[in-house]
């Protein structure tokens, strides 16, 4: 009888899950919302750039949420804490946040409490533009092989471009860091405990997707590469430690503190962490051949493949890391900057035909009345920029081929459609590079709650989805990772490969593409792609022209 | 003491003015919507293109408001009916009426009193598409010059194109028909007792503008050219007159029929019509120099330039016919398919925000409060079409620079920009070949109701904008034009000139473009012009990269 915990950090709440060790049985889960900002984020009316949690947020949401689950879980049979072998975390990244020598955030003395500079920069967070823009550049010139692991362009979600728009823009809270860490990184420390920020792991995955961090140039880039963009990244990466940890291996052992405030045991093992969508992609047993997609607010596309096989760099692909989902894989990250959150966007702000009219479920339900193609409509996924495959978070949303009698659902069809054309451009990258993607499985709220966005996505990208059985694939991933680290003399498991066929499982209910479907969207998505390399490619000389017409001429085809 | 009677006919309803000739003034209106159909309009439920009207409503129409704007006017000093110099009509077009020998509509007899295609085909019936298309092809052919002075393209509103669909889809009807007539000409010949239809003056306006008429090819097209088309079209060619004849010419005298029905005194001159919009810009007093704009929920653009100067043809523009507006000038038109009806989408289609939010007035109070720019929205005015410059109806709308955070006003906003660009296309066209917009004199619904419309309109055209004082200038220049018909002898003008500097008005509120408004819808009319250009001009090659970051840039820039 053993069970792990899982820690899951998301953009606007935490989770806790007890899964059974032994089959992969969830037994209690409790979810907190974080309490500062707008749903967990604080925001900027100035700046929609802008988008930071308040690091308290994450020590508050792990007691309440720990001590809850455990609740819940003793109320089961055969439970009790000391049954409990390990801990695994997950959370969002590249959410870099500025501590102190004692590795508390600067967010937490009076000086800096109310300045967004001190509080983590969620990954969402895009006011480092310019930043990333003078990285990418940097490095085109001086270390080239940087933007060959993370698709030509360093992104301005991630840590070095964060850190220099701090230092530029709030420098008096750069020089009172001490150094910066990723939340995967810095919660694992509190609850084991560790205070000293040398000591405190950081963890491959979020250090090589957003940090990088490679072996092939010797961990994260040089000081004098850093130096050279600018000197005062040079002084951080003094900071940071030579080498970084995969995950399932052990961060620490919980503290007594949080031993006591939990009722958990003290001493057992804390794993590594990983930012949550790449645990997801582990909690959908992802192995060479399948691309795991978490579709929720924004979208993550993981796939990983064999370290002993040959693969080309990929343009356009977020990262390519050894390790960083799967130890002795390379694991190679994409997705898009918004998926759900672009439907949101439409229900929250549009409030299209009135609340009631308006909802998920109405619009949902107007949709799946509509043929591809009915709407005339086509749109851009691009409301929060295109991560993949343009890397380039200067661009943004795009409807066309409205008339005087569009509705709003045919509106948020198009939206959905939208996300499903860039899933397919994303999912066409990979497999031109070498990368099969033979099945793909679906995790995160979209996959689970909405069948017509499921159905557009298999019926656009011309495969079966499959779903999780999880419904909280990252949490379950932390669990797994927790299990490793325990490791089979605990009860848990010697490696991922394991853990996964133990604990993972698909659902029975599958969404097989559509031929006439299939069909009518390889059209739309050409059209989809004219726009699409017309706006947000350079030099593409993509011609438009046709597009509206094409539209008409599919409207008027259909039925 | 002398007054004249504008008789106005629109899509919905019949409008008379009595207006006083000395100074214009307003003494009494009377409207009456028609009795046939949907707010007046015969429709088909299996075909959206099907628009028609039953011309007993323009008979019976014309006897209830004449007769109440009369009693009217008695109450008000110094009236009577025997004050009354002459009468002005305007309708629609082209809104063509089949006809027997007899002159009366086919409609008002027992074998065709339900046959849609023996009403009057309103102007905006577009049933008959396929047939334009193979009139534009056949003068393309045959006689490029009709094209020329049409912009290129023959429109399925228009009168040969109406009647060869009625040939191909209700030859019973088409057998039936004598000949066909434009209600600006039948009811003129109505209310003077001309029952024969060859002395039944057409007028150059609509023959002009929709009927391919145009002296410099000998009138109506030749009978060899329609019938090279079909020769049914050639037998209608033979029942039409040699010459038309221009606005403010005697068409007839009241009858005394009408005399006793109404109160009005017999033989009084009744004017040779004009279409709506056009004795609308002479209600505006238009005049060489003056671009007036008719915005309602479409918009009509007219300028005049005079005979003896040159004139290129103008690629884009819906006519050039000499004599169309004013006696001795080109009269030019062009116009917006929506306008108006855009941003009436958006309200009743979409309903942002639930039916109080998402009223005019309270998108409008908060589009006000935006500076240009500052949504980063962009959008196309192609809702319905582009009627100018492009001349083609198969575009859509589009919209772009959407983020997560874009709410309706912002959207309002641009969608009344873009009418806004739409409207400086228009006139950079009219400038860029010779002819200048030096003063913009609008009037109509939204003219009068919306400033924030018209400030817009104001710094995207760098033009000042004035509003012409009579709130129903289609009827106001059909007073003029009796005034004109009547003569100074009998208190009437010689010229419309004279008509214009005594009964016409110019508000005093005028709305001056703001310079840093102008500067920065210079940068948004580029980007503007650049999507117009991809998406709606062959072989553009119009590089659509910039701008969405063009977008970001200026509005990071506002404020």
């Amino acid at each position: 009888m053993a069970y792990t915990i899982g820690l899951d950090y998301g953009t606007n709440s935490v989770r806790a899950l007890i899964v059974d060790v032994r089959t992969g049985e969830e037994i209690a889960t409790a979810v907190w919302g974080f309490a500062h900002g707008e749903e967990g984020i604080l925001l900027d009316p100035r700046d929609p750039n802008v988008a930071r949690q308040h690091p308290r947020d994450y020590i508050e949401g792990a007691e309440r949420v720990l001590k809850e689950a455990l609740a819940q879980a003793i109320a089961a049979e055969d439970f009790s804490a000391d049954k409990v072998i390990g801990i695994g975390v997950d959370a969002t990244g590249s959410t870099p946040i500025p501590i102190g020598k004692d590795g508390i955030p600067l967010a937490f003395g009076e000086k800096f409490r109310d300045n967004l500079a001190a509080m983590a920069w969620l990954w969402k967070d895009h006011t480092s533009y310019a930043e990333a823009a003078a990285f990418t550049e940097h490095a085109a010139a001086e270390q080239p092989d940087i933007l060959a692991k993370c698709g030509g362009t360093y992104s301005s979600e991630w840590f070095w471009a964060k850190i220099l728009h701090c230092k530029n823009t709030a420098p008096e809270v750069f020089q009172a860091a001490h150094t910066w860490i990723e939340s995967t990184d810095w919660i694992p420390a509190v609850i084991c405990g560790i205070t000293d920020p040398a000591t405190m792991k950081r963890c491959v995955c979020a250090a090589g997707h957003k940090g990088a961090y490679n072996p092939a140039w010797g961990g994260y880039p040089p000081a004098a590469f850093l130096g050279g963009l600018d000197p005062a990244l040079a002084e951080v990466r003094a900071t940071l430690p030579d080498a970084c940890h995969p995950v399932g291996e052990i961060a620490g052992t919980l503290s007594a503190e949080w031993a006591e405030k939990t009722g958990l045991p003290a001493g057992i093992p804390v794993s590594v962490a990983a930012i949550d969508a790449h645990l997801g992609a582990v909690g959908c047993g992802i192995e060479p051949g399948v691309l795991t997609r978490i579709m929720g607010t924004s979208t993550c596309d993981m796939i990983v493949h064999p370290e002993g096989e040959a693969l080309e760099d990929i343009p356009g692909i977020c990262g390519i890391v050894p390790g960083s989902i799967l130890p002795g894989m390379f694991g190679l990250e994409a997705g898009q900057s918004a998926s759900g959150d672009i439907y949101n966007w439409f229900v929250s702000h549009l409030q299209p035909g009135g609340t009631d009219a308006g909802s998920h479920e109405a619009l949902t339900r107007a949709a799946e009345a509509l043929q591809p193609g009915e709407s005339g409509l086509l749109a851009l996924d691009w409301n929060n920029g295109n991560r993949t495959v343009l890397v380039d978070p200067r661009l943004t949303g795009l409807m066309l081929g409205m008339t005087l009698h569009t509705k709003p659902a045919e509106m948020y069809r198009a939206l959905i459609e939208a996300t499903a054309f860039g899933a397919r451009m994303i999912m066409e990258r990979f497999e031109e590079y070498g990368v099969p993607c033979q099945r793909i499985v679906a995790c995160g709220g979209i996959a689970i709650k909405n069948p017509l966005v499921m159905q557009i996505h298999a019926d656009v990208m011309n495969r079966t989805l499959e779903v999780s059985r999880s419904e909280q694939t990252c949490a379950l991933g932390s669990c797994m990772a927790a299990a490793v680290a325990a490791g089979p003399a605990k009860g848990g498991y010697a490696s991922f490969a394991d853990a996964a066929k133990a604990m993972t499982a698909i659902r029975p209910e599958v969404f097989k593409p559509k031929p006439d479907a299939v069909a009518t969207y390889d059209r739309l998505h050409a059209l989809y792609k004219t726009t699409h390399d017309a706006f947000g490619l350079k030099g593409s000389q993509a011609d438009c022209y046709p597009v509206m017409k094409e539209l008409l001429a599919i409207r008027e085809g259909v039925g």
